[in-house]
């Protein structure tokens, strides 16, 4: 088998970028070890930002998601029983995001894929790229019970923080950066409706929690749990009762109950791969970096990297120069970083560490202080959640 | 001996107290341990915020000041070799600093003190504050051999965070906030024309450095050096040697020597103790609260204090209302928080820690480089270092 770009990974990244490839007129295989049924189920993300929302329309995704996706303006902070509203348009000059969530996002792509774009093979198993440092890359890969290769120009790794793409570039070339915490998210699906038109991110003494939603029928919840926690330990009722001590306000707002579809735990992390090129082989997604989820990040880093490595093929193809294919890794980690820094102060600005100091405690309180009553503050924090530009 | 308010020490804050209340017409005496020679040497800030000029000029102690002091507009951030500037006036509405050394604001108002105002009494330390409950407080002192008392109708602890004015708030009623760091600052003074005429700040994979400066013909410079680390164990040559690695350029910048006139080693810590009153008893700058020396509040805090404190003293005199003075400690504490948060950040962004990770380096550099791409990010730095407004 043989194509242009090999791609590892039917997650958002891989078929953004086959799709991106597939308008621009180049061939790509995208190889997915899960089945289909799975990759449209599996719950992450759900905020796209407003760089992501675009590329999507103009990569003619967009349709569904401008029609069930909700724009929000904004977000709420909870802190000290108070609420506070950031808006992103009057601060950013008009941006915005849009809750949809990956899953659907996974489905359109798919459903384009499978109509108009070249072949997507489901339960077909990345074992490894070889020769990536040379002109003809190649990914060995299982599919229908039988070993098979795929002869690439270029391979791109999608294929995830436990992929195997990244295993390709030599240890000695690499650096790894890296931070856990020792918390993570207990995250619940359930049938209400919810609680707030926008999200609202609580900082509490008891813990961190989110508001947030699918659709204006499905609410999507979050507590901060310790490190280890077992979802199924949390009775229904102790995760409502938890989640309303965190979002107590002094107004009269309330947190309205219903019936939780599902239930699970997101551990938490920080990480990057340098380089995230090696020769023909490229990373994108979390193949190459892992933010914690308190900034909505992971999916619009992957549709970044994507757009880069999309945007840089056809500059070589049309012009011959391999410029921006070279400066792939660079432009990238300058975006990656930069989120980075937004995810982690967006994570110890709002989640209590087993360890914090009442000096920390009130270091964390005068910072949403600081937000609440300077725009600079908020301003900076309002660009950061809407997004960083693309390379 | 007896007066309205009784102060305990001459540094900024007692010496700008006494001369607020004394242009309000409240009388006060002033108790300082230390000699008048000390106090006008005692090497320390460097940096004024507009609003403390301002209260300095509005309290008749401003004209050496104007003449002599240096008005910045701006520092350099120095990192990754690269040079950026912080241009405050544009960020800010057009707020700026003064460099004009401590030493020389408490010349000027022991000088306006000892011409005009009340008692000012050198040698004389104050042994406890008594009576800080009820509305005859008092203050027990030595002076010239022998144990007096200075009756009060209130006392103000302007005698740092080894003073003891603190002590007289039971301890029950107390809670203190802190944190140290692992390393502490080597400043010098040197008798050389400034190399760069704003502030310097520079983050260096070997540690912080400071350039300032004390006048044009004085240079003031600091290196981080490890916690505990003995200022005579560096000689000059190693200093300058250290200097010039940390505030290496991509470009023909240098730094230029001259002979070193003083060195020291200044340890870092940052602390609040709430409240900042008990009953007629207020504490004042370092008193009650410590902040890093990076992001130049120290002195500046101090004065917004008293400033609190004269203003609350003045409203309940014209108005037989206690608010103000009721709501002192809720008050300063706002403004210290938030100086406190800025003097923590101000560190952390720009000193290496022993136990910094490889992520942790990259974060710091994503942080500066955001500051330097951000004009919200930037204007929040701006902001907090020309002053944050007082109570």
């Amino acid at each position: 088998m043989r194509t242009t770009v090999g791609i590892i990974g039917a997650g958002p990244a891989g078929l953004l970028l086959a799709r991106l490839l597939h308008n621009a007129g180049i061939d790509s295989v995208v190889l997915e070890s899960r089945d289909r049924d799975y990759v449209e189920r599996r719950q992450r993300a759900g905020i796209l930002e407003q760089g992501t929302a675009d590329v999507l329309r103009a990569a003619g995704a967009g349709q569904r998601m401008d029609r069930e996706g909700l724009r929000h303006d904004g977000i709420e902070l909870r802190f000290d029983r108070r609420r506070h509203r950031v808006d992103f348009p009057a601060l950013t000059g008009g941006r915005s995001v849009m809750v949809y969530a990956q899953t659907e996002v996974c489905k359109d792509l798919i459903a384009l894929q499978l109509a108009e774009g070249g072949p997507l093979l489901f339960e077909a198993e990345a074992l490894a790229v070889e020769d990536a440092g040379t002109d003809t890359p190649r990914v060995r890969f299982r599919h229908e019970g039988r070993e098979d290769v795929l002869e690439c120009a270029y391979v791109v790794g999608c294929d995830g923080f436990w992929g195997v793409a990244r295993k390709a570039i030599p240890a000695e070339l690499v650096q790894v950066f890296e931070r856990t915490y020792p918390f993570g998210w207990l995250g619940i699906l359930a049938d209400v409706p919810p609680s707030h038109d926008e999200l609202v991110y609580a900082r509490h003494d008891r813990g961190f929690a989110l508001l947030s939603m699918r659709s204006p029928a499905v609410s999507r919840l979050y507590l901060q749990v310790p490190d280890g926690t077992d979802a199924e330990a949390w009775s229904d009722e102790e995760i409502w009762d938890e989640l309303e001590r965190r979002f107590e306000t002094a107004d009269d707002w309330r947190l309205e109950r219903g019936p939780i579809t599902q239930k699970s735990v997101t551990p938490m992390r920080s990480y990057v791969h340098e380089p995230m090129r090696h020769g023909r082989l490229f990373l994108a997604g979390d193949a190459a970096h892992i933010v914690p989820p308190t900034g909505a990040k992971g999916l619009n880093l992957a549709v970044g990297d994507v757009v880069t490595f999309a945007r840089a093929l056809t500059h070589q193809r049309d012009t011959g120069s391999p410029e921006l294919l070279d400066a792939y890794s660079q432009t990238c980690l300058r975006r990656v970083w930069q989120a980075e820094r937004f995810s982690y102060d967006m994570t110890t600005l709002l989640h209590r560490t087993p360890d914090a100091s009442p000096f920390d405690d009130r270091l964390q309180l005068a910072r949403l202080e600081r937000i609440a009553s300077s725009r600079a503050a908020e301003t900076d924090l309002a660009e950061g959640y809407t997004g960083f530009p693309f390379g």
